[in-house]
């Protein structure tokens, strides 16, 4: 080996796992084909992409976040999470409110320590959008709440929110016997979302308890969905299975986190986690 | 985080990665339930499974490794290599022949070094077997070659190898349009195998130029699998396609491996490849 080497600590929430880059110090060249190259899950390092934590002149730290693919992502709430653990847990910032600056704008978390340690945060994901046509969702109408729809080659009651991303809420039962491989591009290619759409699949399993599973577009199935538990939860409150302002359960396949909706903002709270420190050549 | 910390380096042969740890000084506790814990691709370091370096009274090292599910393995030809390129790197073992301990027995490699660190490695896999009461396979013959069969199904020709485990050859067009999630378990499941088998599907591109994919008895379809690269080298040398004793070139889904093969043993020649160096909390 020659070259460079790089530090890194990689992280998850919920399962959520990315590669993460201290750059307060050093900065980064081309994080686009590092992304692509270190993300690779056999001869990389294996993740959902690479994490960039950044100085920032308007809060306390940036968060630069790039897929597999290379593409530079706005925002996701399972790994804005780990960023804020990681600033506790250096002690490079140590506030009980935490501003972060992403692309989709400066993000607010709260930090739960135990034993002086980061075990779970919550993070302001900002409000939810019902209106169709800014979700988009080619429905006429205030909202969509159980609407009965032809979509997907089938008839369902469809609910849709905006997270800042697109999503339809199906409620029904036990998603474990769901084939998502066929159902999920289905929803996701339906001429109803011009965008394309994040589908999840929810059953209510108690009075503020949801089991989800969720297809998201462009990256299939996967173990966890901040959005989408959040627009979950959202749904389940419009459609009267959970209250407003309550603690809100959603199981996913990672792990579960906790939503909170009320008219002017979603809190998503869960754990973040440390896996392991490395250094790898560059 | 608190308790102990383990440093461990992550390498692959082919894309057929594991986690190595150093046991020549300290030994490790629990290996398999490590190797369930530390396998998992979203939550743990990520791997095909866990390997120890461990001293030997017989030989250079000991190999010993452990699969996801916690199993300990016999042997590995991706993996081997990877061992003999750590003790050579580290300059462990600075021989022209290192010969390493497994649960297998007693295996020979030669490191092929650039810049002083080990680039290739060639391992003797030993020597195929051929008769099909020791593959096994229950049908009738000396050996099977290009044999017109009723199998998975349909009417295959199949050749049939042993390298320790039973492979399964089919020779036929570009593999990569064939459907291996439905063949795969076909084949693997079929009666004519008591021990279930591995199927290669195999194209030749050239003299001595395989391509090949393999669903392997237990794991599904792998990037590699090196006992099946040398098992698809010996049936396309019997079946006419190769020629004995020369390299043979076989494409994987992970990489190229040159298997050459005599009547008593089997030569493999691969990359053996550090990924990046770790330590985490166990």
């Amino acid at each position: 080996m020659s070259g460079n080497k790089l530090c890194f600590t990689k992280m998850h929430g919920c399962g959520n796992d990315y590669i993460y880059f201290n750059c307060v110090g050093d900065s980064i060249e081309n994080p686009e084909k590092l992304a692509v190259r270190l993300s690779d899950r056999h001869k990389g390092i294996g993740g959902d992409g690479i994490v960039l934590i950044c100085p920032s002149e308007l809060a306390d730290a940036k968060m630069r976040m790039f897929n597999i693919d290379g593409s530079e992502g706005k925002m996701c709430g399972n790994a804005i999470r780990c960023v804020a653990k990681y600033l506790w847990d250096r002690e490079m910032v140590r506030k009980e409110e935490i501003h972060i600056e992403t692309l989709s704008g400066i993000k607010t978390c709260w930090v739960h320590a135990v034993e002086g340690l980061a075990d779970t945060v919550t993070v302001d994901m900002g409000s939810a959008v019902l209106a169709p046509a800014k979700i988009p969702v080619n429905l006429a109408g205030d909202v969509i709440v159980r609407r009965n729809t032809e979509v997907a080659g089938g008839i369902y009651d469809i609910t849709c929110v905006s997270m800042g991303n697109p999503h339809c809420i199906v409620f029904g039962e036990d998603p474990d016997g769901l084939d998502l491989e066929s159902l999920g591009p289905a929803f996701e290619h339906d001429p109803l979302f011009p965008e394309r759409v994040n589908t999840e699949f929810v059953q209510v399993l108690g009075p503020n308890t949801l089991k989800m599973r969720v297809w998201e577009r462009g990256s299939g199935e996967t173990m966890a969905c901040g959005t989408g538990a959040c627009a979950s939860a959202v749904a389940a409150v419009l459609c009267g299975s959970c209250k407003m302002g309550a603690d809100i359960v959603v199981r996913l396949r990672g792990g579960d986190l906790v939503v909170n909706y009320t008219e002017d903002r979603v809190l998503m709270a869960g754990e973040a986690r440390e896996i392991f420190e490395g250094s790898v050549e560059v």
